[in-house]
């Protein structure tokens, strides 16, 4: 029997997905209750493999997790639908670690773009912030789209 | 028993379903096969409620449809996900009244913006300039998003 590493991106297993939604719930206002329960049936989904999920291991605990799979109707493009980090885990580098191993993973099955829709609104800031920096270019934007005041982002990375 | 009209917009009726697939595959290379799937799966769905689909009508024959919905996790905003009239039916103004019809719709529902995503290349151009004479504006654009040399482009109206 292995030793779980202590500090590790690795696919998602069956017992952390009640986690992921508690990390979910933990994020307070960032997500909405149907948010949290499409995000619920799409972890399933993944553990089905109809997606990919990365989680986060920091020190032996779950940290969060990100969720991504081919756009439908496309070739080689990737929609990141969730990333979603603990806020215990916030400003530890984990959500980059996430990021960077699933562009990994994408670009391992052939995808060479990443497409990500974010909100607009303030707590969605440091969400726009970290793509930006992480070389997302924004390539769209709908005002009012979520709820009034709340515009839809697009932003879209090009794997090399 | 009453009379059909020979000339409607209306619910998509269960006998409806099959002759939008087929009007689906007679527009040749505007949708592949993993759409005309998923159009086919959505179309049961409209059926069970799940989505608002509208059918043309023409001299009593099915000449082609619309299917909307609620966008995921937005209050009032919808995408129009499918609108497709049979070849046989093009230049009759068809597109126009399901595309009218579905806005009067979706307005009486309290949706206030309606969202479309279409192709960027050759066989999409009377799609987008349909969609730019309706009032619908442009929003973004991914390059080679569905494969190379074929962008989506993201249309929005605004229901007044």
């Amino acid at each position: 029997m292995g030793l779980t590493p202590l500090n590790e991106i690795a696919p998602l297993l069956p017992r952390d997905a009640a986690l992921a939604v508690d990390a979910l719930r933990a994020c307070g206002d960032v997500f909405i209750e149907e948010e949290i329960l499409t995000a619920a049936t799409m972890l399933q989904e993944a553990l089905d493999g109809e997606y990919t999920a990365l989680a986060a291991i920091v020190e032996g605990e779950f940290a969060g997790y990100c969720l991504a799979g081919r756009t439908p109707f496309t070739v080689s493009t990737w929609h990141l639908y969730w990333l979603c980090v603990h806020p215990r885990f916030h400003r530890c580098g984990v959500a980059r670690a996430l990021q960077s191993a699933l562009e990994k993973t994408a670009r391992d099955s052939g995808c060479e773009r990443i497409v990500v829709e974010t909100g607009g609104r303030k707590a969605y800031e440091p969400a726009r912030r970290f793509y930006t920096a992480a070389g997302y270019q924004q390539c769209g934007r709908i005002e009012d789209y979520y709820h009034p005041g709340d515009a839809c982002v697009f932003y879209c990375k090009l794997l090399s």
